[in-house]
């Protein structure tokens, strides 16, 4: 039986959510309890977005499967009572069995968060600290330049195919609080902390929105390559969308039973 | 010349405010910063609320004296730039000579947050994290039985002089978030965490707002002397009231000028 579940993390102790080997990883967490619900064997874990290291989530979105097929319920507690204090497992539910979140994923939301204000203790794990006030509305123009089916080669690590379609990018002040959030079909690696990196150099006004926009049309790494903090970063919310040709004709294969 | 300076700290890594041999402390922090801008000499620091281990403060206000009567934002500057990342300083302002904040605080105000939900790694580092739906207008009416001027021996470690004038117990909900604003002239020690811990008795229904009531009456360490996690505390605000005679006092012999 497959499953499908949400997870929250605080990213600050993980050396991001892919497994490496001698790291701490949310999959390694993850993974680990699951081998202690399954008698020992491995669980292969799959994700939705595959964070970086010190980034958060509270609507990361992953999928394994239990061969026993326990009750969702029992699974959500059962995994949540081994996990250690910075991961969360949240509302799992079953799924067809050739689900894949990375697949099945028709956008992921990311909000980066700075507190444009004085030095703050209380703010520092989940914040980046910019003491210089932020010209917010020039940065929220910067940002709806990258909104469409672009090719974000500026503002992502390589890859064979840059082309992601950017939903939204709005920026949001309420006091010191600036949320910066950015929807997309997908994200290249890095791509959210080089485009919130960007948007900070317009709001300190070291650039203008036309530099942002000529950084995207040139198509290659050039906007000054630089990411904001991780500890700033996390994946609020992945929607799921209709089933692809893919999950569909592996889930009417292998599916041992009718459930959906 | 004496200053006064509003101290923002994260508590979780400190052994509380108070200097204690071989622990880190949030005064510790301070004065050792205070000593490095003072070519070493000791200088100390006095806090109007000594918040225990694990306690966060927002607006805690501490003062301290400077031989050289540097102009206050230079002071702030140089003090916040030595200061720890969990540890941040603001807003230094001259006072009279014997201003003392713990004297000269009118009252104080203490949040207890409480994340009423499923378990939540985002949350854990600033607030009790309490799965059963709470009954937050029942603990309301049992906290304003609380207000006003009593003997709060029931709700604080002991003391020969246990009155207290609370002026407000609020009990406020924002969808899984439950802040619990305590307002005093001052505290006993442990009083805000074994109010909050009361109040959550009443909240899980497990006692009623009645109980409370007889607990305060009682006078004796009654209330089954739990308190609640010191992570969800933080102190707030310390309103300055007038100088006391006290202060005023001191500040009419030992001020260098006349500067207030």
């Amino acid at each position: 039986m497959r499953y499908a579940a949400r997870v929250e993390y605080d990213g600050t102790g993980f050396a991001g959510f892919q497994v490496q080997p001698g790291a701490r990883t949310v999959q390694g967490e993850l993974e680990a309890a699951l081998a202690t619900i399954s008698g020992g064997s491995r669980v292969r874990v799959v994700a939705a977005g595959r964070t970086d290291a010190g980034v958060h989530a509270i609507g990361q979105v992953i999928s394994f499967t239990d061969p026993k097929g326990r009750p969702a319920k029992e699974l959500a507690r059962a995994l949540d009572a081994l996990l250690p204090e910075d991961v969360a497992i949240r509302e799992v539910r079953r799924v067809p069995a050739g689900f894949n979140p990375r697949y099945a994923a028709r956008y992921r939301e990311y909000r980066y968060t700075v507190w444009n204000g004085p030095r703050s203790p209380l703010r520092e794990r989940f914040a980046l600290g910019v003491r210089d006030q932020l010209d917010t509305a020039a940065m929220e123009r910067a940002g709806s330049a990258l909104v469409g089916r672009h090719d974000f080669s500026a503002f992502g690590a390589t890859h064979r195919q840059p082309v992601r379609t950017v939903h939204s990018v709005r920026v949001r002040r309420a006091g010191s609080l600036v949320t910066i959030d950015v929807a997309a079909d997908a994200f290249l690696r890095g791509m959210v902390r080089r485009i919130v990196a960007g948007l900070l150099e317009v709001g300190h006004g070291r650039t203008n929105e036309e530099a942002v926009a000529e950084a995207l049309a040139s198509k290659r790494a050039a906007f000054n390559g630089a990411t904001a903090p991780a500890k700033g970063l996390c994946l609020r919310r992945v929607v799921l969308g209709p089933m692809r040709a893919r999950d569909t004709q592996v889930s009417t294969t292998a599916r041992p039973n009718g459930e959906r």
